[in-house]
């Protein structure tokens, strides 16, 4: 089975190696990036700078891209990969975005005669490159059958919400309102822990072994307890994706006054310059505010 | 040794069957309400209803009363334990309350030639009955040291945070930050899922499953999905804790946005007449601003 991911990103990168150790896929990644290109090549696989070039008749493509906007270029554009796909190859939108991004790209893929499964995903870079992300899909039984081997190379586990395009990507924003408000009251209560005198890494171990925790708080904290700043998710995600959620609860005509309120954050953080940073230095919006030393500063 | 519980509700009732299973104390029990005071005979304890009765020459007293009020009528007031206590008895107290409360009753401790243990704990009922509970301390050599026999026999672990009275108590509400926070966004995204068309019971295996995940989303929502308002904590509790992280953080000179807006959805849920309710049922606060059914309601 020809397949190809689209995006050589940490999470593209990550399922396109799973996919590679996969028996009977042939992998084609794409990337606009020499980098991420050559990467991939040296680990087996072949890699092409625009999807137009991807192989034809491949039957299967993953889109690990950052918006709608750079999935429907990708797609349907005019270097898109659309002509390359074989009649009847399922496309595999692993992006994050609007529900109503999803139904629109999924009417667009139908008409052209092609499968679409929504199907974001959560586990992180690392979850990727273990081949254990979470997928949360919907599309019809044909697409899911189309899409199966992909899945299960990259996923430890498969769910899937209906048939409808939409319910993927609606659960995944509902999931990031979650990741989102976490992350930001992570750093919350750190930066209040530190004004009130408190030692960040005696805070950080009491929390993670009480009911304080989350996955969020034990994951991004050691990040501002160590002073590192490399993005494993950005800031930039979340001013995105706690977007989305906001606009998904208008459009349902539902209040999120604490999504409202993290995102306000991360908007503030990312206008301080810290965009590109780890996401959980949002805690940058909360030192702006009031001065307190973070960890490893002087 | 002989030592005494103040407040035989879930926790200290927990707590308190816990050291009569330790070796070497004699544990007396002290609550108001006889339901109480005859469950605790029955397991062994003897039991009081006024602290003012409590065994001449206790040697120390472990409170879980709900406040820093109950915790000083408890002990300094008329009915008061102080008169009952040993030369250099300990007390520990494990009740949530602001930091400066725990410094004023710490100094009266001191000059009546008292120890004191700063020691609030997490854990919920179901630690303290386990005698898991996670306990914040902060306390001169002397003190910890004689508290050391009673810790052990409640807690799992045991944190000292420092000497100085306050260090316990400000951990506690950095921590019931998180925890109400928590609370209060897993049903933000609960009922936003729910307005969205997902299924609740499978929002919550995903979630559960992945990187949105929280120790409260995972033991609150389950609640919800089964319609039990039995309060294990209720939404009263966190009226109130929230309450005393607004207090730190105004003393401190520190904005807390998100437990901010978290505690006006307590408040709110407080307002419908949700306030003796399980915590989980802030989720009534979104109910009410957008009218979704909970599951299991018609």
């Amino acid at each position: 089975m020809r397949v190809a991911v689209i995006g050589l990103g940490s999470m593209g990168m990550g399922a396109a190696l799973n996919l590679l150790r996969a028996p009977g896929l042939e992998v084609a990644g794409c990337d606009p990036r020499p980098a991420a290109q050559a990467e991939f090549v040296a680990a087996g696989g072949s890699a092409v700078g625009r999807a137009a070039d991807l192989p034809e008749g491949t039957e299967a493509v993953l889109l690990l891209v950052v918006n709608a906007a750079q999935a429907a270029a990708a797609l349907f554009g005019p270097e898109g990969a659309a002509p390359r796909l074989a009649p009847g190859a399922v496309i595999v939108n692993s992006c994050t975005l609007a529900p109503e991004d999803a139904r629109r790209l999924a009417a667009e893929a139908e008409a052209r005669g092609l499968l679409y499964v929504d199907a974001p995903v959560s586990g992180g870079a690392a979850g990727a490159r273990a081949g254990q992300m979470t997928v949360m899909a919907s599309g019809s039984a044909a697409a899911m059958a189309k899409a199966a081997p992909l899945l299960a190379a990259i996923a430890k586990k498969v769910w899937h919400l209906g048939e409808a395009p939409g319910l993927g990507a609606t659960m995944k924003v509902v999931h990031q309102l979650l990741a989102g408000v976490h992350i930001a009251v992570a750093a919350e209560a750190m930066a209040l822990g530190i004004k009130a005198g408190l030692d960040p890494q005696r805070l950080f171990e009491i929390v993670t072994g009480a009911a304080g925790n989350s996955w969020m708080f034990e994951n991004r904290m050691p990040h501002v307890l160590e002073g590192d700043e490399t993005p494993r998710s950005a800031v930039d995600i979340f001013v995105k994706d706690l977007g989305l959620v906001g606009d998904l609860a208008r459009d349902v005509a539902f209040p999120t006054p604490l999504a409202a309120q993290a995102h306000q954050l991360f908007v503030a953080a990312r206008a301080q310059g810290h965009g590109g940073k780890d996401d959980a230095f949002v805690i940058r919006a909360y030192q702006a505010l009031t001065g307190i030393r973070l960890p490893k500063e002087g």
